[in-house]
């Protein structure tokens, strides 16, 4: 299982800024290894991010994102405490969730 | 017709860091004005960013995304001077297309 996100949520006036940081190879399936073989693809395909609930970003990732993927971005209607879930699924159907509490 | 992004990409080690800044008054559709009518929903929906050509990173907003969104992410393979093309569609089918050369 891959290891938890680092989400950081803090709000500042009406709008909350969300920092996350995933951990994950994100091979994109092009790469060789040192004998010539292709590295099988093996990256987050598909990225959600909840606020109580309510879906609030949605994104979808090539394989040209990096490894350990970073993600930021604001939205407006959080209060601190409210609850931010973070959930990835890769192309292997593996799948982690998180949350924090914004602050 | 909406104001440009404002879209920064550099390079650091294998990495470029984008981040971009769009111009949208998204309205959820949810506010009401001072005489108690809702405000109608005018937001940002798709979002796509391209390096050469290859789609690096979609998103999809809800109308909760903040005022003139601000997205940042990172990905492998860039070079000093490849174009980065970020594309959004709003609601009403307004739609922007923006782009800069990775620094």
């Amino acid at each position: 299982m891959a290891d938890p996100m680092r989400i950081r949520a803090a709000l500042s006036g009406e709008e909350t800024t969300v920092r996350v940081l995933m951990s994950h190879p994100m091979e994109p399936g092009t790469r060789k290894d040192a004998s010539g073989a292709l590295i099988p693809a093996h990256f987050i395909k598909d990225v959600e991010a909840t606020h109580n609930g309510k879906t609030v970003l949605k994104a979808v990732f090539s394989g040209a994102v990096s490894q350990n993927p970073f993600l930021s971005f604001k939205f407006k209607g959080g209060a601190k405490g409210d609850k931010i879930v973070v959930k990835w699924v890769d192309n292997k159907s593996d799948s982690r969730t998180d949350e924090a509490a914004i602050a």
